[in-house]
């Protein structure tokens, strides 16, 4: 069953299509977005111009248009900052159903802000934060700890309006820049709570989204993954001090700045950063996630009857078994016996792991075979670039890098090739652990490698200088276990160690 | 339904898995390779040793377990060179028969050149060549021309049993190298047509491929395809002086060289060097479909009741299509059009492009979507790696990279960030030609964006200096056309011209 949700900005109309999976997972099959500037079109009596309802509804019966196409059963449509405080709102919500069909939801600054801090807090794996959402109308901010949302405000500028009202320069003077800074200072100083908070600033939203792409194309991040990147405060200051010291024409060929947010990009990055300078914060993080998805996390949270993802990780690996059509009895054989391996030689003292390589094993063990759906030929390679693309959350950008390698380990000389690119995202003992965990993966992969689950038990008989690796296994397993044999002599290599392999079928010891 | 494929081979044996498809296609859904070393198990008295035998079957019944769990309904097995000259051979197959069920067929030589002939010449697109199989313990060698083959031949040397019988030392003595290409050359001076030929060399098997991937290591070379790569013939035997200057051991960590075939390489290299010379090939090319693939084209041949496929392109565009579950309809529309649209914009002189231009076009166009099934987000980046990466016959490597960046454009900017890895295969003109005719593909794409076939004809009216697209198109169909009219801008841009986009919905003009 495929549902839409449609977010009528201030500055953009935008539609995602979306199929509901087995697994309270969803995947997102078609977006598109129209820029209207419905701010643009709000006149001096506060009302929206027939002009502005006309274009408005237009592009919704183009909208309306795409869903037929696909057979979308559900349109949920919400309605943000310049909806809501135009006069006449009624009359466009009433045109637009008449004309489309579609019922729109004028959403109150609050309830804006608590898709957005839903979206974040399900995607990003924090316990506390300051979200700050800069749409084209206005912001939206909200503060979490523990993972429940205590604040939540709405101030009524955003990228649109601020420019049209403050920045007249070309690039902006710093007179125009000190109006709007004491302006939004007076906005934000009604909520102390936005002041010295000393945590992380997530940001969502076009201009967030903007600054971290400008970031990484100047930085030549090697990576193109925008959700969860990581940059430092003063490189938000940085950002917007560029964009000042450019003029129009010049921004709009900038790497990482679209032609048609060039104008607006300014006073978007100036709100930025002053929420993340008046927070203090300590780290500025990119959200890719934003309203849309919040309205889509409430639906999942609904069907999956939780409040909150209580694994946002686990529930992305699903979404990504699903998609790739895994056979999902194997990936969590492969997983289940990776940690029972991981944790025996822990005990043994064969290796000093803790929590978070145990997480990077179970992660690369449950999405080790992606790659077979583009190929079965270098399907390892395929499981990298898919591992470093696909939606993956609650982990970092490293941590990802890190994964990938994991699950696509083949040879030392391959995960050396692979990670070459990747160096700056790794530490002196990185790759050693990836050897090891990835050797420990593909041993047990090939426990597995009919994956008709002939593989019954595995245990560690043996201490910090080696030992047996002993499996239980049916009758007829002998391709694995000949296959497993000679990844045990890797994995002796790999961790410097004496393995053996003893193989025990049908209570018979071979 | 599932069939699979086991070629009992003198070095190794090697199982593929593969699913029959809608469209006369196939899919290759799992491969296993063991090296067994059959020569290495023949005695003085041409037998094949009881070990022998029973490692031989021993392997073939773990691929019996593998089919198995696959359900695969038949196994076609052959055996060569090892199994054809044992005196002892239908002991083995009756062996094999009783313990594994698996009938085993021995091909003569002239049947296992045919098959690699059948690989090459529906998989490259070439009138006339040698083609040239070293395996373990024979070597197959075909002419064709037109197509058609004209000599087939077998002859009694491969890596595993000419390294044993010739090259001991470590390195290879030069005493040792003459003894063997005397050798060697007394077999290929029986058949005179193997002389002086002019024509490219198409080298197979695992020797071949190895000279292909130290190449490709040496020059690091950015694609990672092997199918098709080309090669002078001087740098043949380039890559067999290096592989005779280096010991064992340094081989064995050789990039593109495998541990296990370190030891047999020299032998192969030095029997296709003396082919290459000997033929005084014009060009080296590397065939990655050999025997197997040979064997599986004849069903598909079959199937399609066709002696040699009338277009490996299209039936390879067929099959990525089928892989990655694509809309048929809307490829074949946007195709349509496109190719429509780029033949009228000829006739009136605004470009000179020919059939060349026409074939990456149509196959962009075909093509275009494959990266959705990765992510609708960054899906032209995803489309730009699948089709560097997917199986494309009857192109070459430049003409993949030109296909896939036609086939993936967004923007000058995007494009060309992703071609600058690729430089050494572009010409001065790609870049301009690549946004030509990537803008035209763009354009056409948003013709048909809801999928639904709203467009029904396309026109072009006008001269040299630009002029009208004329769209017939269903009545609702506005979406579409808005998007569109965005692309007739850059479409003007890109080729310098002024276009303009007029529609015509159910006979009214707009």
């Amino acid at each position: 069953m495929l549902k839409a949700v449609i977010d009528l900005g201030s500055n953009s109309v935008r539609l995602v299509v979306y199929q509901q999976g087995p697994h309270g997972t969803q995947k997102e099959v078609d977006n598109l977005k129209q820029v209207v500037r419905l701010s643009n079109h709000i006149n001096r009596e506060g009302r929206i111009s027939d002009e502005g309802i006309r274009i408005t509804v237009h592009v919704l019966r183009q909208f309306k248009q795409l869903c037929e196409a696909y057979e979308v059963e559900e349109v949920i449509c919400v309605a943000t900052q310049a909806v809501r405080i135009a006069k006449n709102r009624e009359e466009l919500v009433e045109r637009i159903y008449r004309e489309t069909g579609i019922p729109v939801r004028i959403l109150s600054g609050e309830e804006e802000a608590r898709y957005g801090y839903l979206a974040v807090v399900n995607t990003i794996p924090l316990e506390e934060a300051l979200t700050v959402d800069v749409g084209g109308g206005s912001t939206e901010i909200t503060y979490f700890k523990d993972r429940k949302v205590l604040e939540k405000i709405s101030i009524p500028y955003g990228g649109v309006n601020a420019t049209k009202e403050f920045l007249q320069g070309d690039p902006p003077t710093s007179k125009e820049m000190k109006r709007l800074e004491r302006t939004l200072l007076t906005e934000l100083e009604k909520y102390p709570w936005t002041a010295g908070r000393r945590c992380p600033v997530i940001g969502m939203g076009g201009a967030a989204r903007t600054i971290a792409k400008i970031h990484q194309a100047q930085r030549q991040y090697p990576l193109s993954i925008l959700h969860a990147y990581q940059m430092w405060p003063y490189e938000v200051t940085g950002i917007l001090e560029l964009l000042l010291s450019t003029p129009l024409t010049k921004r709009k060929e900038m790497g990482g700045l679209s032609a048609d947010r060039a104008d607006i990009i300014i006073a978007g990055a100036a709100i930025l950063d002053l929420v993340v300078r008046r927070a203090e914060a300590n780290q500025f993080i990119l959200s890719n996630k934003g309203l849309r998805d919040g309205i889509l996390m409430e639906e999942v949270l609904k069907a999956k009857n939780e409040e909150l993802l209580s694994d946002m990780l686990l529930h992305s690996i699903e979404n990504n078994l699903d998609h790739f059509h895994m056979n999902r009895a194997h990936a969590w054989r492969v997983a289940c016996f990776s940690e029972r391996l991981f944790t025996a030689m822990k005990e043994a003292g064969i290796h000093a792991f803790g929590k978070e390589e145990l997480k990077w094993l179970k992660t690369a063990a449950l999405l080790h075979d992606v790659g077979r759906s583009i190929s079965i030929y270098d399907a390892s390679k395929h499981t990298f670039y898919l591992l470093l693309h696909a939606p993956l959350y609650g982990v970092t950008h490293r941590e990802r890098v890190l994964i990938a390698a994991i699950a696509s380990y083949k040879s030392t000389k391959q995960v050396s090739t692979e990670l070459s690119r990747y160096e700056e995202f790794l530490h002196e003992e990185d790759l050693p652990l990836v050897i090891q965990l990835g050797v420990l993966l593909r041993f047990v992969r090939t426990l597995d490698r009919t994956e008709t689950g002939d593989i019954k038990e595995i245990e560690f008989i043996g201490g910090e200088k080696g030992g047996t690796i002993r499996v239980r296994a049916a009758e007829d397993s002998f391709l694995q276990m000949e296959l497993a044999s000679e990844w045990v002599k890797k994995l002796s290599k790999a961790y410097h160690r004496d393995f053996s392999l003893e193989v025990n079928r049908d209570g018979i010891r071979e």
